[in-house]
C-alpha cells in the first residue's frame, strides 16, 4: 500500500521551501500569467466557450496540479487541442452558446477528470503507451490545420463553423461567396494586422532583441508575451473608436470577478455520451502533459511519475469542473516559458493562479471591447507551429508500418474529425504491431562446416542432414503467431518426405504463451502421426521455467538440448 | 496477380478423380448425411428457426465449399456455437418465430459470409490469430454451458428462454416454481430417457463394440451416429401413443422438399444492426473451421490455405443465405465422421448435400412428430464434450496473463452473452500482450572478469566502471515500451551523478519502430544536455539497416560497437 505521502509530491518541495525559490518562482508567475491571460481567453473561444471560462479553467487547476503535480514546472490550463476536441465532443450534444452546453463542457471536465484518477490510482499509465509517436504527430498536426482553419471564420467576421474539413470547407466557400458576404473589413484588418505582428514577434523579435544584446532565453519569453501587446492595442482601438458598432464581432460583456461554485451534471445519459470523448481527451492530455513534463525534467535531471500525473491531471480537471472551467491539460508553450522564466517549484503555478483571480476582478471588464479576430489570430500562430509536415517523409523512409499509421491518421483527423482520426490511430498502430509479429522472421539453419555455429541456409553455405530440420524463430511465440507458425512447420514437413527430426532454436525466443504452447502441443502431436520427433535448442531460462510449469515436456517426442550443436551432433549419430 | 485456378481448389483433384476415391467418398457421405439430419434439424432449434431450415443450411453450403475449400475432408453446415450466436445477433432485432427473425437469420448469412469472402480477397486470415487459445476455448466452454443450459427447457417441456446465464437461471426457477408449472412428464422422460442413450452410446457402446472386436473407427463411427436412432424411436413413439395430444412439444408440420431461392434483406438499417455479431460470427466460424481442417489435413500431410479457406466459408454462408438457410461454419464432430469414415476428397461433401436434398423429400413430413425434447438432448451431449474446465488450472498454472484473459472471457460470456464475451476475451489477449511487451525485461550489465561476456548485475559477479553504464534490452523496442525505456533511463541517470557514458545493448532487439528511434532521440538529446555520451552496441543488421534510413546516427553523441567488449574496452581507457 502507498502512503498517503507518496500521492502528494508537494511535501517533496515545500519543507524546503527557501528565499531564493520565492524568488525564481514568483518572477516566472507573473511571466506565466501575462502569457496566459490572452491563452485562455482565446482556448476558450476555440472550445465555443465563453472566453471568461478560459480564466476560471486557469485558476484552480493550477493549484491543485501544484499540490498533486510530481513534475516542478508543468503549467496546467486549456490548451489548443483539448480545446478542440472539447467543442467536437460537447458540440455533438448541444447548440454552441447554450446554457446546456455550458454545463456539458463542465461535466465533460469532471468525468475526464474522474477517469484520470482512477486510471491514476489503479496504475494504468502505461496505457497511453499503445498510442504510437506517428500516431500522436499525425493527430497533432491535422488538428493544428483544423485549428488554423476554424479559425479563419473569427479572422474574416464571418460564421462558418465546423470541426472537420468536410465542415469547415464548404461552409468557408459559403459564406465567402454569399450574395450578402458578411466579410467584414475591419476584421480582417484587425486579424491580419495581429497575425502579421504576431509572426514577426516570433521570428524576427528574437533576432532583433539578440542582436541588442539581450539572453536567448528573455528573447524567446518576452517573444512568447506578445499576445498581450496585440490584445491591448486591439482592445484599446476598438474601444476608441468604437469599432463594435461597424460590426467588428467583439468578445462582449462578460461578468467580473471569480467563478461561482459550479457542479457537473450527474446524469447518467449525459456521463454516457460523453465518456468515448472523455476517454480520448483524458489520453491525449495525459500523453502530451507526461512528454512535456518529462522533456523538461530531464534538462534538471528530475524525474516525473506518470501514475502520480494522471492523479494531478485528474484532480485538476475534476477542479476545473467544480470552478466553472472546461478539461484542461499541461500545455507546452506556457510550462516551457515557466521552465525558462527561472520557476523552481510548482508553487510558481500557485502564484500565477493568484495573479489571474486579481486579473479577473481588475481587467474582465476591458474584455468587453476585445476583439475576436484579435484572438483567432493568437490561435492560429500558437498552433502552427504544431503542424509536423516532415514526420510523413521520416515514416515514409524508416518502415512502411509507421507511415500507414501517421497517415490514416491525418486523413481521418482531417475529414472525420479528432475522434475518429485519433481512435483510428491507436487502432492502426496496435494491428501494425500484432501484423509484424505475426508473421515472424523464421530462418531453415544448418551448421558451419567446422565450427558449432548455425546460419541461415539461404545466407550461408551450410552443412544440412536430409532427415533433420534445424528451424531458428527470431520472435517471442505468442498467440498472434502460433497460427503462422504451425502453417509454416506443416507446409516444410509436407515438402520433405526424408523428414525424421524437426529441431526448433529458441536463441531469439524471449517468451512463450499458452497460445503458443498449445500449437506447440499441436505441432508435437501431428509430427508424431506421421513418426517425426520435435526437439528443441537453446531454450532461454525463463521460458523453460515456464514450460516446467506444463506437461508439455512430457509429451514431447524428442528432447531438449542446451545447445543447437549437441541436437544435430546427437540426431545424425549413425544410431539415429 | 493470383491466377483463377489458384481460387478453385477443386481443380487440384477433380482431374485425377477415379473409382476408388469414388467409393470411400459415396459411404462417408452416407455416414455424414445420417448424422447431419438430427444434428441440423438441433442446431436449427438452438438458433430459435424452423427445423427445416437447419436441413437447408447443410445442402447448397456443402456443395460450394467442395468448389473453393482447400481442405479435402471438412464438413460446413450449422454448427452449435455458431447457431448460439445467431439466436442471440438475430434475438435483439425481432421476435423469435416471427418471419423478421427468419430473415434475419439469412441476411446475417449473408452478411457474414461476404464478410468472409472480402477477407480472404484482402487476404487478412492472419486477423483470426488475435483469438488466442485461451480465449476461444473460454469463449466455447461458457458457449456450451450456456447452450446446454438454454436446451433445459426444451427437455422438461417448459418454454424458459434466454442467452445468457443472467436471463436463463432466473427463468428457469420462475417457470418450475410457479403455481402453474408448465413441467411436462412426459416430456421429461423423452428427454432424459435420450439424454442416457446417447451418454451410453457416448461412452458405453464404443468399449462394448471394441469388446466384440470392432476396430476403434468403427465404433466411433456407430457412437457418433446414434442420435439417428433416438429421432426415429422418439418420434415413432410420439405417433403411436399421439404424445402431442398429452401435451409433449413436438417439431410440427414442416414444408417438404428442397429449399426456394431466398433473398437476403438488403437493408442498410438492418445491416448495420447485424455487422458486429457478423464480424463476430465471421471470425469464431473462421477459427474454428481452420482448426478442424489444419488438425485433420496434417494427419495426411496435406495443407490448407487460410485465405482460401475464407473465400469457401464465405461462399458458403452467401450461398446459404440464397438458399433458405442461416451461418453455417465447419463442424468439429461432422468433420471427424467424415475423415474417419475414409471420405478422399471434397466430393463427398456433395454427395452428402444430394443425400440431404432426397431426405428433405422423403422425410420431412415425418419430422412433425419429433420431439422438440429428443433435439434437446442431442444437443446437450454434442456441446457437453465441448466444455474445457482443465484450460482454467492449464493457464492458472502457465501464466497470469493467460488465466486473465481465459476467465474474463468466460465470466464475460456466461453473464453476459457470446457477443461481449468474445469481444471481450479479444480485447483482453491483445492489451495483456501490449502489457507484457510494454514492461521489457530488462537488465544492467557488466563484464565478466577475464573474459569478453556482459552479463546481468545482478545474477552475476562482473566488473562495472562509474561513469559507464551498461544497459541490455530484451525486447524488440516499439512504441509500447518506447516511454517504459525513457523513463528508465532517466531514473537509472538520476541516480549516477559520476556518469559519462550510457551503453544500449541491442542483441535482443529484433525491431527498432519509429517510436522508439524518436525516443532514443529525445534520450540522445537530454543526455547530451547533462554531459552524458549515448553509445549502441551488438545492434543486429537489419535494425542497423533501418537506423541508417534516419538521421539518428549523425546526430548520436557517442558510437555504434561491433560488441559491447569493445565498447567498454574503449570507453574505460585512461584517456576517456
Amino acid at each position: 500500500m502507498k502512503k498517503i505521502s507518496a500521492y502528494l509530491p508537494m511535501l517533496d518541495w515545500i519543507r524546503t521551501y527557501n528565499r531564493h525559490q520565492l524568488g525564481n518562482d514568483s518572477l516566472a508567475s507573473l511571466i506565466v500569467m501575462v502569457m496566459l491571460i490572452p491563452q485562455s481567453l482565446a482556448y476558450a473561444l476555440l472550445a465555443g466557450l465563453p472566453p471568461e471560462m478560459g480564466l476560471y479553467a486557469s485558476i484552480l487547476p493550477l493549484i491543485v496540479y501544484a499540490i498533486f503535480g510530481s513534475s516542478r514546472t508543468l503549467s496546467v490550463g486549456p490548451v489548443a487541442i483539448i480545446s478542440l476536441m472539447t467543442a467536437a465532443a460537447v458540440g455533438k450534444l448541444a447548440l454552441e452558446g447554450s446554457a446546456d452546453y455550458m454545463m456539458a463542457a463542465i461535466t465533460l471536465a469532471f468525468v475526464t477528470g474522474l477517469m484520470l484518477l482512477i486510471f491514476g490510482i489503479l496504475k494504468l499509465g502505461f496505457l497511453a503507451n499503445f498510442l504510437s509517436h506517428p500516431v500522436i504527430s499525425g493527430f497533432i498536426t491535422a488538428s493544428a490545420v483544423i485549428i488554423a482553419l476554424s479559425q479563419l471564420p473569427n479572422l474574416l467576421g464571418i460564421s462558418a463553423r465546423g470541426h472537420n474539413l468536410l465542415e469547415i470547407v464548404p461552409a468557408l466557400f459559403n459564406s465567402l461567396t454569399a450574395a450578402n458576404s458578411e466579410l467584414n473589413i475591419i476584421s480582417v484588418m484587425i486579424g491580419l494586422g495581429t497575425l502579421v505582428y504576431l509572426v514577426w514577434a516570433r521570428v524576427g523579435l528574437v533576432g532583433l532583441m539578440r542582436k541588442l544584446g539581450t539572453s536567448a532565453e528573455t528573447a524567446i519569453i518576452c517573444s512568447r508575451l506578445s499576445p498581450i501587446l496585440a490584445v491591448i492595442v486591439t482592445t484599446a482601438l476598438a474601444f476608441w473608436f468604437d469599432l463594435g458598432a461597424a460590426g467588428l464581432a467583439l468578445v462582449g460583456h462578460v461578468p467580473s470577478g471569480l467563478p461561482d461554485f459550479s457542479l457537473p451534471r450527474f446524469s447518467l445519459d449525459l456521463w454516457q455520451s460523453l465518456l468515448g470523448s472523455a476517454a480520448l481527451i483524458a489520453t491525449i492530455a495525459f500523453v502530451e502533459s507526461v512528454s512535456v513534463a518529462q522533456g523538461l525534467a530531464a534538462k534538471r535531471r528530475q524525474r516525473i511519475d506518470p501514475d502520480q500525473e494522471l492523479i494531478a491531471l485528474g484532480t485538476a480537471n475534476m477542479s476545473s469542473a467544480f470552478s466553472g472551467g472546461f478539461p484542461v491539460a499541461g500545455g507546452f508553450s506556457r510550462s516551457v516559458v515557466n521552465f525558462d522564466a527561472g520557476a523552481a517549484t510548482p508553487a510558481a503555478g500557485v502564484y500565477a493562479a493568484i495573479l489571474i483571480g486579481v486579473a479577473t476582478f481588475l481587467f474582465l471588464p476591458a474584455l468587453a471591447y476585445l476583439p475576436k479576430a484579435t484572438l483567432a489570430a493568437t490561435i492560429i500562430v500558437a498552433v502552427w507551429s504544431l503542424i509536423d509536415v516532415p514526420i510523413l517523409k521520416k515514416a515514409w523512409r524508416f518502415s512502411a508500418a509507421d507511415f500507414m499509421a501517421v497517415s490514416v491518421t491525418i486523413v481521418l483527423t482531417l475529414f472525420f474529425g479528432v475522434e475518429t482520426g485519433v481512435a483510428a490511430g491507436l487502432i492502426v498502430s496496435v494491428l501494425m504491431h500484432l501484423y509484424k509479429t505475426s508473421k515472424p522472421h523464421v530462418a531453415i539453419v544448418g551448421q558451419v562446416p567446422g565450427s558449432e555455429q548455425f546460419r541461415n541456409i539461404d545466407r550461408h553455405m551450410v552443412e544440412t542432414h536430409a532427415h533433420i530440420l534445424s528451424i531458428r524463430i527470431d520472435e517471442s511465440l505468442y498467440f498472434a503467431n502460433t497460427r503462422y507458425l504451425e502453417d509454416l512447420i506443416y507446409k516444410l514437413i509436407a515438402e520433405q518426405h526424408e523428414l525424421k527430426h524437426v529441431i526448433l532454436m529458441c536463441n531469439a525466443v524471449n517468451d512463450i504463451d499458452l497460445s503458443a504452447l498449445e500449437s506447440l502441443e499441436a505441432i508435437n502431436e501431428r509430427l508424431r502421426e506421421v513418426d517425426i520427433k520435435l526437439h528443441f535448442s537453446e531454450i532461454k531460462g525463463p521460458v523453460m521455467d515456464r514450460l516446467q510449469n506444463s506437461n508439455f515436456l512430457l509429451k514431447l517426442t524428442g528432447q531438449v538440448y542446451l545447445s543447437q550443436y549437441l541436437a544435430v551432433k546427437n540426431l545424425s549419430a549413425p544410431q539415429q
